[in-house]
């Protein structure tokens, strides 16, 4: 647009940092040379000028022709051949590069400036008839695809007819007589499919593939490519023009890659693949297997010497991993490209630490080389690289499924949760497969060494357990499908029968057939991560607390690094197979109890003793018996947990789920009693499931997760959370009479109107002034809100002077916002509106931030106005994931509060979160 | 507190206008003095003084005890007499009276100023024994009870034994003995309860007196009915000191009420009752039956016709129908009191008409003169006030539920839809009754006069096709329990079976057992209700539209003033037995039938032909089959409703319902196939049923309310929606080509991403351009979002950009922003926690401005910056209701739409706000 912009730079008047300007290798290629190494000259079109080409309707600008002539005789220059010229023929490669590395995604072209006469001067020059007329080939077969739109495969087909002819596997092995044939016959091909010959002229080539490179920027993979990542569609592409170097010209030339260190371990040694005889496109293509490059060094320990001597300066001068891309022409060494390399998980941290050590780079540079997601899977069992290849190439995968709880497992299938159990006792590795998990199944599952569910999200039952208990766990796999009578499943046309053995990846989602061998996270892997987090803890301001509901949850957390729990689940307490049959005595008689002391005045019975008055009615008694009993447990377990904690805080939330998490299915209950009314109309048997199923369908819910629930439970049934502020208050009394100190913070779920907490409030305040009173002590206690409904959001002012602390819940919170259930969104809808990009991402997965995230701000907002110390943190599933704890970073939250397996995640992603806020 | 502010008003010093300082009813007597009208003089201390005695911690300020004795001065040489002179005594009332009223909440003492020498000068005053002593234990009773904190009964429980004793019945059957026993007993009791003797010094006695009456301001009862009515705790109470005038002192004595005109009916005459020799709480509490006034015309023409004058000019000063106490002492008139008249629905408004035709107010005024809720009860009929009078009395009113939509019915109560179609085909008058209802029940409903539901709350499935229906419909009366076999329902401890007749209000949620006549609204009341109507049209700025599904509908919307369809709900259309299976065919193969569609490319079936490819798997066929016979259905649908609202907008609401809502029952499934396997394990009646069984698994959802429906599967099954676009267009071209104008408007529901409106603006414009190609007409139609969940508000930024309008769809948003699913919370915990005060008010009733409100105004704010004509309404159950639509006018909307019925009740609520917002 600007005539005076300058359109083209030779690689010697750029450098590294001109990337957006240059494209990733054009300005890599500039450096290269700016620092001496032996790069083939070249120029760059710059990114600009693919732009401007849209711009004007895709038309070359005014003045580009000139631009790219001039540089071309610099060129020929330079090189010493000329472009066109049959006799000492300069031959230049066409190639993409943006400034974000989209690799296969854009064209390139090689061997560029041939035709009949050229090739005659190439054979003479390169002192060889084949590699000449191989040079000719591949520039028609990828001339005839990239610019003039012809598709790859017509032009393989006659290749393959050609090596058939002539009686040969490889490529290579064609004579130059059958390359003279091919080369015909690809011009033939060109001329049938397009109407037209194939330009002879070289710069009628070079002008058509500048614009096919032009072109390639918008072509579909490159949009869906940056669509996917996140890449902005109007930065334009660099076209890079440089002299061709061959390595196909005999057993002295020959060309490779290679990485700095090693890029799956991140052991310092070059590490690398040569290939002699061949051009770049043969590595890739992996038509031919490459030697190590180690093999160089016995062929040509020179030019290897060389070659390792410049790799270690690439990798000292742009302080990271560099992937390499080098040809060798008759003994001559050119580098064609560096970038930094894509590496491991424990590659990147291993790099990331030891670069801090060797001196090479600072710990905040360090902390920025590892993507926070990676780290998660040094902590737990993963599948040997090895075998999982395998059996992917022996179709034992059978199934993907939803990711939702990491690790790798490998066991007997078992259906039943009984079953699981027993197997699991009798020191089985079981694998319980079912299409959902409920609290009834917990038994099965902790024998059990992974979950795997046909349905369900990732904060399905089975999902929520599996993370707290940190086994591995698929969910919403709905490619399974289970036999009606349940004595198999199949998928992908295979079937699996109780007992046979699976592999689980809960990283992944992957189910495969047979077994797999796992490995155990590495411990030099896991020293190396503490490192990095521990720097990491040096710069981040979030605190990263973890959600943990039992003693073992806690200690986890602990180690991983959690400065606090900010999620205490007490339902998750009521799990268990005699846990929650009392639980289901206290919660079917808790209408009618509440109702009778209502009547009775308001005599809290708990209050009054241990023991029970004699002429109680019959449903008022259970209750109260069980709510004793469930006392007596839940004393032990925050006994267990804020000991383990010590002086963290420890945010404990009182009673949420819906009721009928707990409760007997329904649908089973009217089978149940259809079938006993047939069979034997009066069964004692019937009459109690009659009498179950009525209490039941007072109980039932159109839409629990919008149902009597959280808070309104305990306003309704005062006893269920008095019982649980006694027992949090207990076991404070007693830990810190025990001379040990707690810092308890009691959360109200689903809070949606101020008045729940001014009630709640007084009602519990009460409470826990009496069981301090009783002891004589004087407990330190946080009051505060949940906040899981947008109401609650817009409400903050209000519930911040009530409050001394807010907890976003961010899984309920983003169902209330969207409207969606997760739990029936996933398979129904929501799958298929991020695959079809309707939702640029999973709202459950990544913080929403334009809907529920300017929730979140308003409520911040709000409620530090009125509170200006008020403590915010979030306990959803988001604060394990890095995008959403950049999001409370930059909202100003205190903590995010994640699974204990994420807390390394989240350590690191506050870490760059807070430097990313520092530029 | 400033010692400078006069604290004490004399009547004479005061007038109307002073209400706020003085109370309503010191302001009132003020204006009579001013008016020069026979009132006992007096004076006010004013509201202010209660609110210092408040403040100094519950001491009378410094210094009023002055005014009151300089006052009390001026008020004996007024009246000639002396306080506390046992020769010439005078008595006085003391009196409360605040800003606004609150009848019987306050205290009042009469008759003060008496003892034991005073009342033999009261003898000699009044002349006769008898008057004077009853006054005297008048005094003491109520003077024991307010000022000193007695029991009422106590006193009454001694009155009892001396009738008893006296062989008396009534009251003033005493004799003057009787009365002089009665109150040395009184003294007796006075000492033996509280210690002391009641203070014969009359200063004391008014001392006590002004402190009971500041007291009574903040006793329980006062306090709760001004939280029950929503009247600030800050403004205090007036107190009233006034020369007594005696109305028992003989035949030629006597009290009584007027209304200056019938407030029942709203007729121009005077009605009132007199009861000769009493005081004026012997009319209030209904010990002796009074007269009609006009008896005062035969015994007393003089003073009647005096009467009749002053109640004229009384009305004509205050311009409204005044509600007048008076008492004649020994033939001379006084009033005591004049206050607006509470009045009828019916009153209110022929009133409101009337005194605008006779030139006394303006139609401003006769606007705010009608509380717009009343309006909705003069459209549909109602019980016969005697008849149900007489009901309640004979306990026949047996269940109080949700009153879910106006009118009264009575019938035949039927337990069945089945049997209750038939029985109305017979030509019966029936009542549904159910546990809930269904669209299966939809034949029942039409054939019914009235439903009543155990459960489920306004927005029920039987609740909304009623108030579409216009038929009378109460739900979730949950005192009412069905018998397990279902042949009877019981409720306080009645008995009703099938075929019983039962008499229900859908206005109150009254359900009698036995027949109650019913009126239709009369025709008169209607004309006046259309008249004040046409008036409010002309002040209101906000539109009215009404919510209309069917041609009859519309019909009504119109009748009822509608000025347009806020909202079509085309599920609706797809109720009645027939449709309902054809939908069940097209949703239970949806998934396989668009599966099948998108595999074998973007082939719109529909838009090829009308008969169907011969070679499609089953269930495909079944899929587009029956989405041909919902397409011929809604065409006509569409055109009729079109056709009769003309060039009025018509917002049509493609698909919105979760699927279950047309499904078969699951658990009516199961115990079907559970009795089927038991009995018959090979039945053909099996295989289907399990097919059915299975489909309806793949369907079901946790929570259907945040489930697949909406906009989710609009997009998900695409030829839904273009199916019914293209029926919408279709009517409209043929509407159009015989001249008819159109305004159709294409809703969206549940939108929650931007994106969701530009896959589906994108989709169906295409459908309708292609209609109207076809036909060669262009139709001008808007596309819009239904506004139903939070995030949709976050961005409604985002979202106006593509949409022509906004409906807020307020039920939904109300539960998402709550978290409340409302069918579920209702029973469970809505009711007590507005019962209770969690909740100042039902939000499902009256829109939650602070919550929901809030949502509202940023999504206003934020689509009209994007674009400023952008339209905006809304259609959930709050368009009628008079504060929601007061918020609605405040927050700039251009409309609110209702059901049919509500109309009226908008109409007058949006006129109100105008006025209210001119001030």
């Amino acid at each position: 647009m600007n005539g005076k912009k300058k359109r083209v730079y030779r690689f010697d008047e750029g450098n590294a940092t001109m990337r957006n300007l240059l494209g990733g290798k054009g300005a890599n290629l500039s450096e290269m040379v700016k620092m001496g190494l032996p790069v083939p000259p070249g120029f760059v079109i710059t990114t600009e000028v693919s732009l401007e080409y849209y711009d004007l309707g895709k038309k070359m600008p005014e003045g580009l022709w000139e631009d790219i002539e001039a540089n071309m005789r610099v060129l020929e220059a330079s090189v010493g051949r000329k472009f066109g010229d049959a006799k000492q023929p300069l031959l230049v490669s066409v190639r993409s590069g943006a400034r974000f590395s989209m690799p296969g995604m854009m064209d390139t072209i090689l061997n560029l400036g041939i035709n009949d006469d050229i090739v005659e001067g190439l054979v003479e020059l390169m002192g060889e008839k084949r590699s000449a007329m191989d040079a000719y080939r591949r520039f028609l077969q990828i001339f005839g695809n990239v610019a003039m739109g012809m598709e790859s495969s017509e032009f393989e087909k006659i290749l393959d007819e050609q090596k058939i002819n002539a009686g040969v596997v490889l490529d290579h092995e064609l004579g130059p007589e059958d390359l003279v044939e091919l080369v015909n016959k690809y011009k033939e091909l060109i001329i049938e499919v397009t109407g037209k010959p194939f330009p002879s002229d070289p710069w009628t080539q070079l002008r058509e593939a500048v614009i096919a490179v032009f072109e390639s920027w918008n072509n579909q993979r490159a949009m869906d490519y940056r669509n996917y990542r996140g890449i902005p569609h109007d930065l334009g592409t660099g076209v890079n023009i440089q002299a061709m170097v061959f390595g196909n010209t005999g057993q002295n030339s020959g060309t490779g890659v290679l990485f700095t260190r090693n890029p799956a371990t991140g052991e310092n040694y070059i590490y690398g693949e040569y290939l002699p005889n061949a051009q770049g496109e043969d590595v890739v293509a992996g038509v031919r297997t490459p030697y190590p490059v180690s093999q160089l060094g016995e062929s040509h320990p020179v030019i290897y010497e060389k070659l390792m001597g410049l790799a270690k300066q690439l990798e000292t001068h742009y302080r990271d991993v560099q992937d390499v891309e080098f040809t060798v022409e008759q003994e001559r060494l050119y580098l064609l490209q560096t970038r930094g390399a894509q590496r491991t998980a424990a590659a990147a941290v291993k790099t990331a630490v030891d670069m801090v050590v060797e001196g090479l780079i600072t710990k905040k540079e360090s902390i920025q080389r590892v993507e926070p997601d990676q780290l998660s899977m040094l902590f737990v069992p993963r599948f040997d690289d090895d075998d999982r290849k395998r059996a992917v190439s022996e179709g034992e995968l059978i199934a993907v499924g939803t990711p939702a709880s990491p690790g790798a497992a490998t066991g007997l299938a078992v259906f039943d949760p009984n079953r699981a159990a027993e197997a699991g006792m009798r020191g089985e590795s079981v694998i319980l497969v079912r299409a959902e998990t409920t609290p009834d199944d917990i038994n099965g599952i902790l024998q059990s060494v992974g979950i795997l569910t046909s349905r369900g999200g990732t904060t399905s039952h089975a999902a929520v357990v599996t993370r707290g208990l940190g086994k591995p766990c698929i969910v919403g796999t709905e490619e399974i499908k289970f036999a009606r009578d349940g004595s198999f499943f199949g998928s992908r046309g295979q079937v699996i029968k109780e007992g046979d053995e699976i592999s689980i990846d809960g990283a992944t989602g992957e189910v495969f057939k047979k077994h797999i061998t796992t490995v155990a996270p590495n411990l030099d892997e896991l020293n190396e991560a503490r490192q990095l987090l521990s720097w990491a803890d040096e710069f981040r301001t979030l605190g990263v607390w973890a959600n943990a509901d039992t003693e073992s949850d806690a200690k986890r957390a602990l180690s991983m690094g959690a400065e606090g729990i900010g999620l205490c689940r007490t339902e998750h307490m009521f799990l268990g197979p005699e846990r929650v049959a009392v639980v289901q005595r206290m919660l079917l008689n808790a209408a009618e109890a509440e109702n009778w002391q209502s009547a009775h005045g308001e005599v809290d019975l708990l209050s009054i003793s241990d023991s029970l008055p004699e002429d109680l009615p019959l449903g008022v008694a259970t209750y109260y018996e069980a709510l004793g009993e469930l006392e007596k447990l839940q004393v032990k377990d925050f006994t267990d947990i804020l000991n383990i904690m010590g002086d963290r805080p420890v945010i404990i939330r009182l009673l949420d789920a819906p009721l009928h998490e707990f409760l007997p299915r329904y649908e089973e209950l009217v089978r149940k009693s259809t079938e006993l009314k047939m069979s034997n109309p009066n069964d004692e048997e019937l009459q109690e499931t009659e009498r179950l199923l009525e209490l039941l369908e007072q109980s039932r819910e159109a839409n629990p997760m919008l149902g009597h629930r959280g808070c309104r439970l305990g306003i309704s049934f005062p006893s269920v959370y008095r019982m649980q502020v006694k027992a949090i208050m207990t076991a404070c009394c007693e830990l810190q009479l025990k001379g040990q100190s707690v810092q308890p913070e009691i959360m109200i779920p689903l809070t949606s109107h101020v008045n729940e907490m001014v009630i709640l409030r007084e009602r519990l305040t009460k409470v826990a002034k009496t069981i301090q009173d009783e002891r004589g002590v004087g407990v330190r206690y946080k009051f505060g809100t949940m906040i899981e409904v947008p109401r609650a959001a817009l409400t903050a002012d209000k519930l911040a002077s009530e409050s001394d602390f807010f907890s976003f819940g961010t899984n309920d919170l983003t169902q209330t916002t969207f409207g969606y259930s997760r739990d029936d969104a996933e398979g129904k809808f929501l799958r298929a509106y991020i695959e079809d990009g309707v939702l640029p991402e999973d709202p459950f997965l990544t913080l929403d931030a334009e809907g529920v995230g300017s929730l979140i701000q308003i409520a911040v907002e709000k409620g530090r106005k009125v509170k200006p110390d008020l403590e915010v943190g979030i306990c959803g599933e988001h604060g394990g994931d890095p995008a959403s704890i950049d999001f409370c970073h930059r909202t100003g939250l205190n903590y995010v509060s994640s699974s204990p397996f994420r807390v390394p995640v989240a350590r690191l992603a506050a870490a760059q979160a807070a430097l990313r806020d520092d530029k």
